[in-house]
């Protein structure tokens, strides 16, 4: 995956998860400061704590000055140009999408870099991806919305698990990353179209 | 302690964990793989928090699979096999106890060696054994279960002591941790069949 | 700055936000034991997760006992001298401000010398003087004080960009801190004094 593109796309997935996380500031009354908060959190929350459990410090949503640029832009969009997002409703869940397999993508990679385990580099991608959503939902006293419905950390999962298997069986490394993350990202937008969700009646 | 003996407690101690976790996410009426997230943060969050603290990365609940199967088989007996639990309750209660004993010495143990600090070794050998259940509540939105009632984690830090004193004194390392153990599920198991608790009346 | 000067201001900010933890704990209802730990996550636990993102391990909350002392005192306080508070009300309120430009202060300059980086400096500046408020309220089930109202994050923040200025510009050691320590200081007793908060009609 070129290196330039690959680093695009990661950033629109933080601009896109900071959305949701700002909205989400947003509908609990919180102050512009609290929004920004809430937005860091969603967007780079998920990557600190999976740098943190690779020791990979200090972790790179404090230390890129870009992810911090994505997330006082996503906050500012939200707060000031509220209008705005209606137009990019749809671009926006198109972009979280994509955020969420090139999160787990990035995860489940970086930890086969650094721990070479194939668990620590499933959980790890999952965290990566999902993380960053819990935490926004703990800190506005809310059940996480992936632990009750849709299939959203199903999807990472499978993102993390294609990139793992591409690692362990030699796939093209400039090919793998993509299948993993179209994986992810098809399964995420079936899900999201024909409204798929697990069974809760068991 | 025999090496055997003790993975084999300690897998026992993380299959009690795992359980209680993915009845409270069944409680919460979770989809199964929020069951699942409840039942790894239950039986897997305080080690990962004490290896965090401790800087023995990956976290051990990542990088060894027989925890996370242990998980995987709490959350499925939990979801498929509900009516078992309830033969397995007294069991489970006991698990949970001893489990809750193991976690405090191992957390107590590898503090002293890794960072040869009594307050480190207390602290983490008390965080190590009710961090998960503390995550498990933060996640389910709910005020963390030990801060309330019950003799909990007075009975994981009087392990913890135990275990100190004996590193501290040069007691035998082969006896140290069961009487560490054995003290912590004596206090916890008097608590439970009296039901102890600190007043809250002051 | 005077190194023991400096660190009686520091355990003296530790005791100020070991008392709101305190404070909070009781009004929840909790057990002494369940005060304590809401003592101890408020009062230590933001420097905690600013030594994990640093890597300076074991925590300094976890292995100075001097912090810990300081722990139990105020939960003792809180808990059997609960009159005494009403007389200490001011007092506390002054340490508090304090406490909060000074872990501001501590923690920009630790992340400048670790890792040298000034966002890093700027994220875990505030984390370390905010992180152990949002602790305590998401183990207490409510949406952080700082995402919703008063000017307190606003006044840690710049706290840590006078000092991250001073660090980076080669202003004096000596006085630099005590610059950002007041500045942290007088945004935040402004603020209380004449109630500024943020505007939430956006």
């Amino acid at each position: 995956m070129d290196q330039h593109w690959y680093v695009f796309v990661d950033l629109m997935g933080t601009f896109a998860f900071g959305i949701s996380g700002a909205l989400a500031g947003r509908e609990k009354r919180l102050d512009p400061f609290g929004v920004f908060v809430a937005t860091y959190a969603t967007a780079c929350g998920g990557g600190i704590i999976r740098d943190l459990c690779l020791g990979s410090l200090p972790p790179v949503g404090m230390s890129d000055w870009r992810y911090l640029a994505c997330v006082v832009l996503a906050s500012a969009v939200t707060m000031w140009m509220h209008p705005l997002l209606a137009h990019l409703r749809h671009p926006i869940v198109w972009f979280d999408s994509l955020g969420l397999g090139l999160f787990a993508v990035v995860g489940a990679q970086k930890s086969m870099q650094l721990a070479n385990n194939v668990e620590v580099a499933l959980v790890l991608g999952v965290i990566g991806a999902v993380g960053g959503g819990v935490l926004r939902d703990v800190l506005l006293n809310r059940v996480p919305i992936i632990l009750q419905k849709e299939i959203y950390a199903l999807a990472a999962l499978a993102g993390a698990v294609v990139q793992v298997s591409g690692h362990w069986m030699g796939w093209s490394p400039a090919l793998t990353p993509w299948a993993a993350v179209s994986t992810c990202f098809v399964i995420r937008s079936l899900a999201l179209r024909y409204s798929w969700s697990l069974p809760r009646k068991w």
